[in-house]
């Protein structure tokens, strides 16, 4: 069951040319399936790897009618602040509304978590 | 007093061309020097943001003989397996050894904490 209003949320995150760079996203998402199932949840890429946001939106169950957008960057910049509202512009319908929320990276519990990664590095545990 | 073998740790993180970006990563620093002070850590982004690796490793003071850079990075990909490293061996000398650390977000604190803001979003407080 859904937290929010949002009947499907998509993980979007970079691409890369890689292919071993997706695995810590898929393992991600993989967390967030066994507990919620797909039916709640997809993984996409913003670029150069699949499936795109176009290849999950395509996808979607048609009784589907809220999409929420959680982009899996640090910060906003030119991507989150055009190329994805683009791409979701593009795939948005009277049929299908799809916010684009704040980036994970915003969270304060990420913030947080990094925070005390670094300050173990430099000597403080916290 | 740092905990590791380091004198001096460099938080490295990608660089964009939008100005606005670079503001939460130059607020995790901020909140790291408070406490630990500019001659443990410094700031600096692969590229189209500065200062970069060069300009930084340029102002370290000559006690400094270790230097550990941590990528403010999800995963590795084409920048940390080939980008960074052919930075880093181009800056460093028999006088200034500097190691290349895992990306904070392969961190279990900081993909917990990840899993625990797509949870909120999906439905389970954890």
């Amino acid at each position: 069951m859904l937290h929010n209003e949002y009947d499907h949320i998509i993980l979007l995150a970079h691409g890369s040319p890689d292919p071993l760079w997706k695995k810590p996203f898929e393992a991600l998402y993989e967390q967030a399936v066994e507990f919620y199932g797909t039916e709640h949840s997809s993984l996409a890429f913003m670029e150069l790897t699949t499936p795109t946001l176009e290849d999950v939106v395509g996808q979607l169950d048609e009784k589907i009618k809220t999409v929420a957008v959680l982009p899996l960057f640090f910060a906003v910049g030119r991507h989150l602040r055009h190329d994805v509202p683009a791409q979701i512009a593009a795939l948005q319908t009277e049929q299908l509304r799809i916010d684009l929320l704040p980036p994970i990276g915003d969270d304060e519990l990420v913030k947080q978590a990094m925070y005390t990664v670094i300050a173990r590095h430099l000597g403080r545990e916290e």
